[in-house]
């Protein structure tokens, strides 16, 4: 090992590493919808005699390729959405393996959003499936799987309580998501209960997260457990970021959920950090939407989401200085 | 069609025709955790030059459909843990496909258990992958894609309100079960929670539950939102099963986790309907267990969770006379 060079053994810490580096705090989702992908490669697949799934699952590995290869140096992390590959099943899955490996040879950190969880031994068995290296204890002793595809962290639903969310922060090189404040209209439907203190569900969520990730702190005094907080409602962002000093926030709803640069502000510490800004439809289908869809053919759609990548990196960098 | 005969369309009628046709409440938790597969089979598989995860998914295969083969008759419903295939990867998901194809053609009813959920135009992703028929809506107009495998129900997280429950409960033939109370060590952190009018968060979730699902009642007045409740806490039970009457419980935790006959009891209505228990390793990994190890080998783990099938299926029949 080279003397001088700082080991970065925490996620958040290699996150933040990043950030810095690329001077960006933008995360691209890479959410395949079906009906969204450039029409011309989506007929191509269905018009195809073998298993339509299969077709369909090769145009999303070159659609996410050519992404990733657009907005590497542009963003710190993607964020893949689980739901848009378990749609085509294995076949799904195995772009979702090769797209992980992909943005991670390109650089990138991958935060898988999959929000999952469970009790005790069922999360650890996602823990494995999705943070895991591929060791297996079983009577006979350890062994080695190998496994093909290891994410850099993972979204989670925190409704377990602890033990639901232990097994997802037991490496210090892995970190975790947990669910605070979503971004869709119903949300407020649990979200915003009020509790006998006066408090709202979500704040006291925020509050046990927070708790929760004291123990996985890295060497920035943030924790290796963040927390989903949706940027429709600025307001509530503030108090949360206020509630959770050492939280990093997954900041999704930029763009297509109606987020703008000044609600996402809110979410960012004074240091500059603590806000991982996502946007999924307005980079990667940046070719089929206004102001894009002037300029970029429908070919172009790796132009067209570096550009807006890059314009949504600036004008968060505009907004923080 | 022949006159005479009765089409059930909604889930939950289909559920409960299973259970008075086979006149068993029991549903067999398929939870392949690798460490407690028979030790023959997993070091067949470990062994193997080739991807031991291939290796490993072949042997959940088999081992799957032994189960099923030797229950198919005693149980009404299957229901495969998503994390033990997905640790797996592509070839789990493959395995979970084949499980869930061979299970319905054996005349189970499947639920899948994968705590699924997210924002509106990702549930309705999550939703087509598992309970869809693989139509997609496109620029082009609507084409199949064919899907492989369509389960009945799934498991899902109520977090994000309504709009994450209702793409799960649109097609009446399909069912889901949101989480309400949880039988983990660490459930009441959240669900325990106080709200402002003295009644506890799960007890606010469950009101929700049955209020959500009021709309898809099928002719058995049982909603197809049903509602995944843990037998670890017999008052709890009685309490929600007396705010949800229309709301079908799936319980698991009989066994392994604690519950026994007594506890389940309080789930059930006065018309003997209302509850379906799920027992996983209390079954599937009976071969190991007392008192079945004594009398069962350990590659006639078939027989032996056809044993403890029909022990719990008659335990609970008998305490419900």
């Amino acid at each position: 090992m080279t003397t001088g060079v700082v080991m970065v053994n925490y996620f958040i810490d290699k996150l933040i590493d990043g950030i810095e580096k690329k001077k960006s705090h933008i995360c691209v989702g890479l959410d395949p919808h079906l009906d969204q992908l450039p029409p011309s490669m989506l007929k191509n697949a269905l018009d195809n005699p073998e298993s339509k799934r299969l077709a369909l699952a090769r145009v999303i590995r070159i659609f996410n390729q050519t992404i990733i290869d657009n907005i590497a140096e542009v963003a710190v992390a993607v964020k893949p959405q689980m739901a848009f590959y378990e749609v085509l099943g294995n076949f799904g899955i195995s772009v979702l393996e090769e797209t992980v490996k992909y943005a991670k040879n390109k650089g990138l950190i991958v935060i898988l959003d999959g929000k999952r969880n469970d009790i005790g031994s069922t999360a650890r068995a996602y823990a494995e499936a999705y943070l895991g290296d591929g060791k297996l204890e079983t009577t006979g002793g350890e062994v080695k799987y190998a496994k093909e595809v290891i994410a850099d962290a993972i979204t989670i639903n925190p409704y377990f309580g602890f033990d639901g969310i232990e097994p997802f922060i037991s490496r210090e090189e892995r970190g975790a998501f947990p669910l605070v404040r979503t971004s869709n209209p119903g949300a407020g439907e649990l979200q915003d209960l009020k509790l006998a203190d006066g408090r709202k569900l979500y704040q006291e969520v925020g509050r046990l997260v927070e708790k929760w990730g004291k123990e996985v702190r890295g060497e920035n005094n943030y924790s290796n457990l963040g927390a989903v907080v949706g940027a429709t409602y600025p307001g509530e962002l503030k108090q949360l970021r206020k509630l959770m000093p050492h939280t990093y926030f997954l900041i999704p709803g930029y763009g297509a959920q109606g987020g703008r640069t000044d609600d996402v502000l809110a979410g960012f510490n004074e240091d500059g950090l603590g806000a991982l800004i996502n946007s999924a439809r307005g980079i990667i289908f940046a070719y089929s939407r206004e102001p894009w869809s002037e300029e970029y053919e429908e070919d172009e759609y790796g132009q067209a989401a570096r550009a807006a990548a890059i314009q949504m990196r600036d004008e968060i960098n505009q907004a923080l200085e």
